[in-house]
């Protein structure tokens, strides 16, 4: 857990104590996606940020048991990310089922809203990427239109994730019990655009 | 009417006898889009591909009236356009209202499915682009995903074409009755990949 992330823009490699790429998970719940993937990927650092403490108490209870070096939390809302990491600071953006808000009024709150995607391409590598996994039909459309409204790549766009033989996908707590329900996982990696840093 | 369009690959400037680019509808039905199209951009020149004779000759016939010297029509199934056009000879390709096969065996019919995506890439010029209207929301998705799959650049994607201010959006028979019945009539832009010519 870090408590102070703001005091650490622009280096985070101190923090990490090496230069490997920074992930990170916005909206990490109880953290088993990134704790299973900072076991599978030495070579890299990951971040966990979520808003609600409740929650993220857990995760790091989790880590606890065999805490990860290469695993940090954070206790945040994910508007407050810029202020806390700097340019090209990060290499990739984990959306894990991400909270749809279904009302017309509360779309500024998804964490794909074009403000939200303007916010992480201050930090985010140039050639930097959103992976993002949702059952949410509607949060899946509307995310394709702002990435490509907003000038980012897309690159990969999957209507069903578990029909396909990828190599390599840690499940979510959420997307373990969707599959079991039968339900689609849709899935899009987009690539940050060239021209960001005004 | 061309009427052996394999004779002018590579030299439809002749067949214009300018050099204006030139823009493909595939499935043009009973023409209307392209010769309203024809008549506001005189600066271009329009080729109107219809697999089926009977329609085609109403397209024809409605361009007899008073025909534009820039719009063409040819009577064509689209496999074949490959036999038609030369390297970087078309600039842009509309594909309104498609048919959208929706068996899955049918699948390679479509007009967005791969195969027919490389086809166009091989006469298409580098940033040449497919512009796509369709009400079957079935088939727009898989449209998405076979560009991407293919390498293309998704540069426009809108849910309801006519919720947008499009200063210019040339209706279609199909979509002019679409509209009134109050269904959405999806959009898409997307680019040809750089590497294309093998």
């Amino acid at each position: 857990m870090v408590h102070h992330p703001k005091d650490h823009k622009g280096s985070w490699s101190s923090v990490f104590q090496n230069d490997r790429p920074i992930r990170l998970e916005i909206g990490c719940g109880k953290g088993k996606f990134l704790l299973e993937l900072a076991n599978l990927h030495p070579e890299l650092n990951f971040v966990g940020v979520e808003k609600f403490e409740s929650v993220l108490v857990r995760a790091v209870e989790k880590a606890e048991v065999d805490p990860p070096a290469n695993l940090k939390f954070l206790w945040l809302d994910a508007e407050e990310l810029p202020e806390c990491f700097g340019a090209d600071e990060v290499d990739l953006i984990y959306l894990n089922f991400s909270d749809p808000w279904p009302k017309s009024k509360q779309k500024k709150r998804r964490l794909t809203h074009p403000l939200f995607l303007a916010r992480y391409a201050s930090f985010l590598k140039s050639s930097g990427r959103i992976r993002m996994k949702t059952d949410n039909f509607g949060l899946f459309m509307d995310s394709m239109v702002w990435f490509v409204e907003s000038d980012w790549h897309l690159e990969t766009i999957l209507l069903d994730l578990h029909a396909e033989q990828h190599v390599e996908n840690v499940e979510t707590e959420f997307e373990t019990r969707f599959v079991a329900m039968g339900r689609s996982i849709y899935y899009l990696s987009a690539v940050r655009p060239e021209e960001t840093h005004a």
